[in-house]
């Protein structure tokens, strides 16, 4: 099967990142095609960024829209139910896919964002989704987007830092890390920390492949139709 | 990888039904264990069959703890809590699975049943996810679980009634068959209404893939460990 | 004082009717600058449309950054976070504006709508605002946005049998038109009914006109900083 | 037009705080009417003093009812709902006005309150006008109401540092002061912190003027019939 | 031990029959006090006669604060957070005290009670004990509560009708009388319908008996200090 | 009347303290049968626990099921609605019992239960009951439940830590102690705090007794049926 991985901002590393991350999680017949934006901004924080990327993305689904599966690669989901609206196939966002996989591993979740301006965005989603009762808080590590493309010591102690105060304070048994950027601090955190690290494009990824096996499409009938 | 799937009830039909629904949507290097439970009730209908089945269904998962994941082939969902206390690996409810799923492909759901006995049940499981607002409502079709083994054409038609009403009432533009026992429906309701029917078994499994795909387990830091 | 009111829709007549229903409202000494947009969808009905019409509804907020306020006069307040980011003037959005003040009128409204495919992007918009359940339904006429361009008598028809169904069936006190192509049947149903008839593009801007007289301003502080 | 501005405790130096802050936001041709009551408790403070300032609030309603529109003074907006049963004008609580305008300015705002045990009374009143949801905290400053009278540097200190709490813990973009004594910090507060600083008197002053200019009523068709 | 019940409204018909209904119910050792108010309205219909019963019924709690529990015996709970800040004796509302108990001896309850005015005070009550999500619905027969006085054949009918709906419609298990003045029908309904009909006098009765003897009392640490 | 109360752990001790609280509420006429578990585990701490206790419980409803009224002898509510399906009588669970005493006694309770890992047992069933709203929080004092058993130095100061941030944090009024063992401290914590502390048998028994008295009994029309 064929998954439309799009990355709605314009920093190319980022979009390599996100290829490397989905290409990991893929079965061996899935194929990847990651695509960025070129008239994104360079990276979404918060509700602005979000609108100004959206005719970008949408772009790209319309491109691709041959394609058994796609996913939105960013964690704001942004686009998320225009994008159902263009294909039958299953539109999977990052986001959303963390926030059902978590629920199903654990009790209570914790999100890890970068900026605090993030946090609204990711709260009214969860809201949406209905999955905000299972999320114990949204927490910002107060990082820009960008900083994750080389991560200091520094960057990687603020991360370190909101997880404790989320086991410690929010009691979660799950953490999500809530940016693409960060999709490659999963391995080392899970094992520090002894619990599920959520990357939202490996679910996304794995959730796709899943619905699109089960022979699941996205329903015409509503609000999508 | 190895997957088992408790059928908490003591119908071996139901088991089997179960199993190949289960093999169907399988990938080619998973191997299903398909068990029903020697001390249950011939079908789970409501609260009191949802606790006396527990014992023989928790027996079962203790005996097969080594498997990649495990599926509640019940749509109550019962004993998914305790089931994750004791397995590393994923537990997953065909009924979460397929509110998970549904929310992802539609945006309101309706969930089809059995007897109005086991609506509070499902609710309350809505409620507990945080999926709630995404159903529309649950509506018992009146029909005996074990009347779903041979299916006439009345349990046929009353099921498809109460669906025609949840499209036209409740603006719903999903279909869940909330009992393992109506699997056999999916295509035939899918092609007839023309909208996602969704099947819990096939959701259940396909995540539990998903998820062992991923590397991820059940986590052992709070609630579950 | 100066107030932007943006139709979103690139629909010339529709732009006219809000500019008309705009200036009926307006204090004395109120500018009113409404705009249409070049590149929009001829109206915006779902979630689709709500996403492609953004650039160019931002676009129309950045050319005229200076005014005292802005109104986005599509009730689906598609972009009004995205535009809250780009000004420091008050923005208010005509669906958000008429659930406020409804819920200052009356315990219990009724939203009516054009097509069935805009009731979940206006409850969506309910549940975000936290109004959600001071509003008993949000209910679809099954009427294209267009059709309201001549008003047969048959499209009256329409409309008039959801506001009775509303009275009826909800008990609602008040009825809010969800949409800025209803705006001049609010005289004739408010005398025919004898409850609020409640038209966004009037409290939009006279809530705009409120807020900047009372001097307050969009909160940088936050998500909007 | 004429507004009636019923402030329902008996201590007349806070009514003539109200009347000036109610002035201060009018336009030019409001007539502003603002009384006090004979009968009332010296301050409202809690559920008791809200229940025994009724009837003298009430009456002042109905010797006034031939108003434009009716404001109640007291941020429990306590007989809100009863005096929308008296008139046909609207009726606007101090409360319901500055959580109404704090959403559509901010993305989450705090309450900062005189003494905890008004706390619940603000809390059950944003759950019955649906906005609890984007309140992130009703905080009480420690303070009794009559001590704002001769507003010391300790009562300031106490406001200011619940205000920092606010911003630090909650997150919160704006800050309504809770209580009809506080009307004269907003100018201080608001340029000290950078941040809307919100005033239930102007805000509901404000709304009134608007709601009137918009010919809008209160329903006579359901609980205020 | 000596319960005082107040009777909010003027009329002493309805005292006597509350004071029947608190006496079949109480233990032998308990003495009902039942107090009608001489200022009151003749009944209770909405939220302008629950507040102008004020002060009158919060003087009776006045007069008699000797007394081991107070029952306030309007199912609109009128004054119950007053009243609790007045003794520290246990206050129970009528229609509080049948919300719990319906939510221990069934899954879903509908309130049935006079006028449609009514049924937002309820509805708002539910909201803030947290009960709502228990009630299926709030159904008015469309009966003046005096009209209950001689109870005719018609209203008798009315009553019944709603009861039949609550039954098929909501599924409800449970139904409570929410009017103090509909006590007589318990019997009758029960064996007529075959599922408990809740009587809000003999709960609260039952239940301020069962936490006097328990040695409970109103929390003098909070919102009742 | 005949009162069961099952404990549905196996730690006779623990039986004994249940017994003696129960009889120490219990009127003159009231006779408890209190009975343990033979195939429980020790002490019910957590989802596993909470499930594999259930047919030992359940059996011993049914050998007792002439009893008029059943209590649940576990803060979990294990088996609650499972065991309403069983018989006519009322049945108590402990934890909603304290839960409704509380919401009626205080503005908000805070719950102090034993380990962290009933923390979302209780939380779940909160959410069941609709009480959750009037919950400030659930807090695990870190005490395994057997070493209630001897009550330490220790101990007690764990709980009181527990109570005393409750107090001050979540400005809770009244405190649940939310475990059976914990049933002795009511009377020094009371006389420490001065506020209400809740302890379940005796809500349990109390409540019980009032809806034997009053002639209630679980619906059998609905999902008990």
């Amino acid at each position: 099967m064929e998954l439309l991985v799009v990355n709605p901002n314009s920093t190319a590393a980022m979009t390599e990142r996100i290829d490397r991350a989905a290409k990991r999680v893929a079965r061996p017949g899935t194929r990847i095609v990651a695509v960025g934006s070129s008239s994104g901004p360079p990276s979404i924080q918060g509700f602005y960024d979000g609108a100004i990327c959206l005719s970008g993305l949408l772009q790209q689904v319309e491109l691709q829209n041959h394609v058994d599966g796609v996913v939105i690669a960013c964690f704001d989901d942004t686009g998320l139910d225009a994008a159902r609206c263009m294909v039958d196939a299953p539109v999977l966002g990052i986001g959303q896919s963390a926030y059902s996989v978590a629920s199903m591993l654990s009790n209570k979740f914790t999100v890890v964002t970068t900026l605090s301006r993030s946090v609204p965005v990711l709260e009214s989603n969860l809201q949406r989704y209905g999955l905000a009762s299972r999320c114990a808080s949204v927490r910002a590590a107060d990082i820009p987007v960008l900083e994750l493309e080389d991560m200091t010591a520094e960057t990687m102690h603020s991360i370190r830092r909101v997880v404790e105060v989320a086991i410690k304070e929010d009691k979660s048994d799950a953490i999500i890390l809530g940016c693409a950027g960060m999709t490659d601090l999963v391995e080392q955190l899970s094992s520090e920390f002894g619990l599920p690290i959520i990357d939202g494009v490996s679910c996304a990824v794995a959730l796709a492949e899943a619905l699109v096996s089960a022979g699941l499409r996205t329903s015409k009938a509503g609000a999508y139709g």
